[in-house]
């Protein structure tokens, strides 16, 4: 058998000791568990920016694999963990609307909600659940522990709030989700939004002050300092400047209105 | 039997190549073994930084887990390297007085002076002991090598000399010793040293000028923007802003004294 | 058997989610395999660095030990990617100069160009090789894959132009090719183009306007502030400054020429 993967997504900030913690007490319940950082360069609490790294890293995991999140303004409140099975995936996480974009992909086939502390560590603190609850609960998981035994089954995940892409006749209007290491500037309108949009100098792409046409394939496709939307390698639109930092260049940062018109 | 575990704790910074280097040496010994990064965000050659993060987190592995330090200013000089067993941890590193938290909690019940060249890298470079003696000694533990092989026994370790926390009838005076990923101001009062105090608006607590009334359980006992005082998840006082960085509103760094008094 | 190793050198940034999507790919084809960070903090596209990196690392992982390396500014474009066997490890790679290093120091035994698509994931981005293509082959080598199996053997790899070190008769011209995380200067100039080379006041050594006299054997040989050139633990000339970093103090950065007269 495959030995069990866990990931883990956090805002504690690269490198933080708090990593190793959580790390420490899954190991000191299933010290065979392979353990995979997914990031922890989430910006503190930004709940949004961590639900999209989930949907576009998680979903390649081998199956069965649990990924804990620890992206939790609410911790010490009364903002309930859960456990979630979504495509083959599962999720051990805060119930605060970090888990919704993956859910509006793929129905949960079953959402728990954590509330037994016999499979907590003794001492639960107020303020690092990360450690305390989810560390725990996932090694117990990857041990084998059925989630019905973690609490109650639950009706359905929170949602954030939180612009949704509109789609009009001749114009989609998104926003800039994320910005990626090379300064690339990733938005929230996927492949499919794209469908029967013309790919050529019809389509005008306005970010902020900055206007580009037409959709290409790669940046290679481009002059170097040429702004260029492209789709990404995550399946959503993207604006870049080839051989640069479009978010450094364009001053652009999230939530920055994208609007496509042709 | 477990895979056995090696840690690594080191000032090299984030995903500084040296890191692999270690990483290298320890495979090519010990290709099953299990590596986990503690941190490499140690300020340079910040030894009491260092001694507070192992305290934090390395009694959290399973017993038997294998600790390398590499926090280490007087490489090349006449420092000791030393093995140490403490509290069912064992721990390679420098006797610069990086282990002293951890010997001040429990009692080290193995102390070795590393000096056995058969059980480094043949070709020992000058300035790189981590790499050349520290991962093959632990490789070497890892697999099973006595410890009493690696050299002599020695009495005790290195002590830091540094402020210790003064306790009086009606004040405590210590200080901030880390800023964590959040900017709260985590400091050297633990909460055996707060029993008695109370725990109400009778006790004030003034970090630089700055001061805030109470002890609380959880940051979301107060409103946004406040400056609060808790127990943080490592037991010990921690100061924070609800919902901000108090590091960076306050402006406040390590060793910045906190009085309280009641 | 030990458990095969895959190792990962991108310049995705410390911490980027494009990181696990390429561990993700690899476990879901192969879950049992040690994944270990290089580096991922090489400078976007900075191709000679990863070399660099490379040279000093790679080798002293365990025989057979699977390397994949992620700087690739030509993706997209016609570069190849190559599987290439040097000194007993395997690296999976663009075909861009950033091996050629590591070949400069042993022959290549074995030269495959990447072009099976059967061995890839089914969708290619046009952006993300890392993960579509160079994860899953090198996932496929560690379970067994066969190299030849990949496409066509290629007679030699693409070499980076740069500057080499040029050698006279009393004067050595190399330049600074990394600064560390402590603010070391190391160099292109290595232990077997100093042999002859007196160690002792003779030898001047100059970079910037900066000058220091002497080539010594670790830090504690000079007192602190002090600017000291010594031979590394990578085996080649840095300068340092005692106690600080010689990158800041001096404001030198990579490639700035240093000279060694005598």
């Amino acid at each position: 058998m495959a030995r069990s993967i866990i990931t883990l997504t956090t805002d504690f900030g690269v490198d933080s000791p708090y990593v190793a913690a959580v790390k420490a007490v899954i190991f000191s319940i299933h010290p065979e568990v392979t353990l995979v950082d997914i990031t922890h360069a989430i910006a503190a609490q930004d709940i949004d920016a961590a639900a999209w790294a989930l949907l576009d890293v998680t979903p390649r995991f081998p199956a069965g694999t649990i990924h804990i999140v620890v992206v939790d303004p609410g911790v010490g409140s009364e903002r309930k963990i859960v456990y979630a099975e979504i495509d083959g995936q599962g999720y051990v996480a805060p119930d605060n609307g970090v888990l919704c974009r993956l859910a509006d992909r793929a129905n949960p086939t079953k959402i728990i909600t954590v509330a037994d502390p016999r499979h907590w560590l003794r001492d639960v603190s107020a303020t690092f659940h990360g450690r305390d609850i989810m560390a725990p609960v996932a090694a117990k998981l990857a041990l084998g522990l059925a989630p019905d035994e973690l609490g109650p089954p639950q009706q359905r995940l929170v949602r954030l709030d939180g612009p949704e892409v509109r789609i009009l006749a001749d114009t989609i209007e998104g926003e800039v989700t994320a910005i990626d290491s090379f300064g690339n500037l990733v938005t929230n309108i996927t492949t499919e939004m794209l469908e029967g949009v013309p790919v050529d100098d019809r389509v005008v792409i306005v970010c902020d002050e900055h206007e580009t046409r037409g959709i290409f394939t790669t940046y290679s496709d481009q002059p170097e300092m040429t702004l260029i939307a492209l789709v990404g390698s995550s399946g959503r639109l993207e604006l870049a400047i080839v051989g640069e930092s479009a978010a450094i260049m364009l001053g652009v940062r999230e939530h920055t209105p994208v609007v496509l018109t042709w």
